[in-house]
C-alpha cells in the first residue's frame, strides 16, 4: 500500500514511521523543516530556552541559599541559540535516521491535491506527480495575526520571529496569555525583560483550572511580570524607538511602552493552497473536518495535527498519526483520547488531564475534589518549591477519578500518573492504596486522593 | 480506644495522625528526634545534599553550553548544612502542627514494655508507666557496624556521623555499595571528592535491575568514582594523618588511602531494651516478626518500619502505618504493598517496582521485555540527560506489566505510573494506548511498552 503524507510534524512523521512498521510504502512530502513546527518553532525550541533561563533565574535567586556561590553571573543568549540548534538538528537527525532505517521517502516540496490520488510535489527541482492509495494531511498551523492596527511595524513579532532574537530586550508586550505568551513571558522575564502579557479573557491559559493557574500568576508576579486580564489590544504604535501599545482595561485606555510586542493569540491551520477545494474536503477556517479515526469526509484522506479542526497539541498529533496508521491495517490497538494532557512548562509547571472544577459544574456532574498543597510535601521543601497544588475531580458516587490537574515541579511528568487513572477508570481508593516514594512530589497525588474521600495525612484540617 | 505508639519517624508519626483521623486517642514516645531516622539523618539531609551538590555539579561542567557563565564558582558547606537543618526543622515543625491539630500527646522518653499493655516511659522527668489498648512499635533502625578490623578509628564514619562533616575531604573510602553508599558517594564527588566505593558483592545496589544501575556506575566514572566489586574490607589502619583500607579483590590485595571512611553497610533494627522480649514478642536480629497486617505474634501489639523483617524503606513504612491503623478500625481500605517502589536519588535516579527480569528469569516466568534508550527521548536530549533507560517486564501471555525499571531525569517520580499500572494490572497494550505530554520523560514509557509488544516509534530496529 502506497500512502503519501503531507508534512512531517510530530504528527505526520509519527505516522510515517507505524504505517511503515505496519508494511506500508510512505513517501512524506515536506517544503519547510523536518520535524515541524513543534521540532523547530515550537515546542523544542522553547523548552530548551525555559530549561536554561529557569536554572539563570534560580542562580540569581537562591543558589547561596543552596550552598553555591558565584560571581559575574551573565546570560549569554548567543549560547543559548547555538545549543537551541543543536539540539534541534540532533533531532531532525533522529528522524532522519528513523526514516532511512525504514525506507520511508522523504521529498522536498510543497503537495497539493491534482484529485483524490494525486499529489502534485512543486521543488527546487521542478514539479511531479505521485499517485498514492491512502492521503495523510499533516499539514500543522502558523501564528494566527490578529487584526490590530501596527501588526506590521517592525518589532512587532510572531512566536516564530522571536526565537530568532538575539538579544535580552527590556520591555516586551506579550498579545495573548495562553500557554505559548505565558511561556515566552516566562522566559525573558528570567532573562530580566520586563514583561507585560494582555489577555482578552478573564484568565491566563483559560482552557486549566483556574486554581491551578492562580500558582503560575504568583510566580509571574514576583518575576515582575504585570497581567491585564478583560483587556482589548487596540492599536500599536511607534513612540520613539519604542512600541505603545495602547489597550482598553474596564473602559479605561492604557499605554504601554516596549522594545518588543509578541502577538501570542494562538494559530492557524495550514489549509491554503492545497488544492482540498478541488477535490472536495470539508473544512472551515478553525481547520479540517475529521471523524474519530481522523478521516475526512474523502474514505482514504485522513488528515490530523494542527490543520484540522481539533486539539493543537504536539502529543494529540502523534497519537492521531498512529491511530491513523493502526485504522489503515485494520489493527484493534486504538489510542484513548481522553488521556490527553495539556501541559504549561513555566515555573512551576501546569498540567492538567481529564475534566476541571469549572467543566464538572457546568455539567452538572455530582463531583467531589481532593487537593494537596505541595507546602506540605517534604521533596518540595527539599528542592524550594513549594508553591504548587494537586488537585483531583471524582465522581462523587463511584470516587472515579475524572480528571486530574497539577501545579508543580514536573507536574508535566506527574500528570501521566493522572491519564494512566483515566485510561484504567481508577477510583480514588485505588490511587491512595498504592505506595507513593518517599520523597517524591508524586506523594502530594496519593495525598489528595485521600483528601477527596476522607482525609489526607499532611494537611491540616 | 487509647493506642501507644512507639517512636515517631515514618512510620510511627503517619500512623498516629491516621489513628487520630479514625478516632484514637493517641500518645506517641519518641526518646530521641520527631521525623526519626527518614527525616533527620536520613532521606531528607540526603536529598537535600544531592539537589544542592548536583546543581554544583551541573554548574561545573554544562553551564556555559546552556548560555550562563559565571566566576568563581565555589561551594559552602556550612550554608548547605544550614539549609539542611532549616528543611529538617520545617518539616519537623509540621509534624509537630498535625500532632497538635490531631491532640496527639507526644512525649519526649525512651519506652519499654513492661508488659502487654503498658509501657514504662524513661524521661529527664522521671519515669511514669501509660496503659494502653494497642501498642504499635515504630522504633527503626541505626547503622550497622559491620566487624572490620579498626572500625573505631577516628574519620572511620557511619551515615548518622557523616551528616555532621564540616569539610570537604579530598578523599573517602565508602564501605558499602547499596543505595546509601551511592548516594553519599555522588554528593561528595559532585563537591569534588575523591571517592572509593567497595562492594562484596558483583553488583551496586543489587536489589536493583543489573542494566538499570550501569548508568549509575557510568555516571559514577565520569565523576571519577572508582568502585571495587566482589571486594572485600580486610582491615582499616591508620597510615600518617589518613586513613589506610586494606581490601582483598580476586585473591589480590589492595591498599587504598583516604581521609574519611564511611560505613554503609547497611541499617540492623532498634529492638534492644524495648523489652520485647519479657512479653514474648518473636523477633530476630533482622528484626521483629510480624504478619501480613504487620501484627506481631500479640494480637494487639504491631510492629512497622525499618524494626521489623522486612523492607527498610520510609515510604513502606508510612504505608505499614496506614495499614495498621486501617486494620485497628476495620477499614476494608488495604494498602497494596506490591507496588512498593525502590528508588535511589543519585544522577541519573534509577527506580524500580515489581519485578527485575532476574527475578523473572530465577521464577521462571514467560516474560517480555520492553526498552527504551532516553538518547531517542527529546526532553533528555533538552536537558541534555540522555544517559538512562525506560525498561518493562511484562507477562508474555497476558501482556501485563509485571515491573518497571528506571534510570533517568525524576526516576523516582516516574516510577509510580509503573506503581499504579501494577496496582491496576494494566496490560503493555493499556499503557501504549494512553497519550503522554510532549517533551517528557514519562514518553519513554509508552516506548518501551510499546517495544515490549511491538515497535517503538524512535527506536531503531
Amino acid at each position: 500500500m502506497k500512502v503519501g503524507i503531507l508534512g512531517s510534524g510530530p504528527g505526520g512523521y509519527v505516522c510515517a514511521i507505524r504505517l511503515a512498521q505496519l508494511g506500508a510504502d510512505v513517501t512524506v512530502i515536506e517544503d519547510r523543516h523536518i520535524g515541524g513546527v513543534c521540532l523547530n518553532k515550537g515546542c523544542i525550541p522553547t523548552k530548551v530556552m525555559l530549561h536554561s533561563t529557569e536554572l539563570y533565574d534560580l542562580l540569581k535567586r537562591d543558589s547561596e541559599a543552596l550552598g553555591i556561590k558565584h560571581d559575574g553571573l551573565k546570560f549569554d543568549l548567543g549560547l543559548l541559540n547555538t545549543r537551541k540548534t543543536l539540539v534541534i538538528s540532533q533531532l531532525v537527525e533522529g528522524i532522519r535516521s528513523l526514516f532511512k532505517s525504514y525506507n520511508i521517502e522523504l521529498i522536498n516540496g510543497r503537495g497539493k491535491f491534482l484529485n483524490e490520488y494525486e499529489i502534485e510535489i512543486t521543488s527546487p527541482e521542478g514539479i511531479k506527480i505521485l499517485k498514492f492509495d491512502k492521503i495523510v494531511v499533516a499539514t500543522g498551523s502558523k501564528p494566527m495575526k490578529v487584526q490590530i492596527e501596527g501588526i506590521n511595524l517592525e518589532n512587532v513579532l510572531t512566536s516564530d520571529d522571536i526565537l530568532k532574537l538575539n538579544y535580552v530586550p527590556d520591555k516586551m508586550v506579550i498579545v495573548g496569555g495562553g500557554v505559548i505568551g505565558v511561556e515566552f513571558a516566562n522566559i525573558f522575564a528570567n532573562l530580566g525583560t520586563e514583561v507585560t502579557i494582555i489577555e482578552m479573557l478573564p484568565n491566563l491559559v483559560s482552557n486549566m483550572d483556574i486554581e491551578i493557574v492562580s500558582y503560575l500568576e504568583e510566580k509571574l508576579s514576583e518575576k515582575n511580570v504585570k497581567v491585564y486580564k478583560n483587556a482589548k489590544v487596540l492599536e500599536i504604535s511607534k513612540y520613539g524607538n519604542e512600541l505603545q501599545t495602547e489597550i482598553e482595561l474596564r473602559n479605561e485606555k492604557i499605554f504601554i511602552n516596549s522594545n518588543i510586542v509578541l502577538i501570542a493569540t494562538g494559530r492557524s491551520p495550514n489549509i491554503d493552497d492545497l488544492g482540498l477545494e478541488n477535490i472536495g474536503i470539508n473544512f472551515t477556517k478553525r481547520g479540517i473536518e475529521t471523524d474519530e479515526v481522523f478521516k475526512t469526509n474523502i474514505e482514504h484522506i485522513f488528515a490530523i495535527g494542527d490543520c484540522i479542526n481539533g486539539i493543537q497539541l504536539a502529543h494529540q498529533a502523534s497519537s492521531a498519526g498512529i491511530e491513523v496508521a493502526n485504522y489503515i491495517f485494520g489493527n484493534k490497538s486504538h489510542i484513548d483520547f481522553k488521556t490527553v494532557p495539556f501541559c504549561v512548562y513555566t515555573k512551576p509547571e501546569l498540567a492538567s488531564v481529564g475534566i476541571t472544577e469549572e467543566e464538572a459544574l457546568k455539567r452538572k456532574i455530582n463531583y467531589g475534589v481532593g487537593k494537596f498543597n505541595l507546602y506540605g510535601n517534604s521533596k518540595a521543601v527539599i528542592t524550594g518549591e513549594t508553591s504548587g497544588l494537586v488537585k483531583i475531580i471524582i465522581d462523587e458516587n463511584t470516587k472515579e477519578v475524572l480528571g486530574m490537574h497539577i501545579a508543580g515541579p514536573n507536574a508535566t511528568e506527574l500528570i501521566e500518573i493522572g491519564g494512566l487513572a483515566l485510561k484504567l477508570e481508577a477510583t480514588a481508593n485505588e490511587l491512595l492504596s498504592m505506595i507513593f516514594a518517599h520523597p517524591t512530589i508524586s506523594e502530594s497525588i496519593r495525598e489528595a486522593s485521600m483528601d477527596a474521600i476522607g482525609k489526607a495525612i499532611h494537611n491540616i484540617y
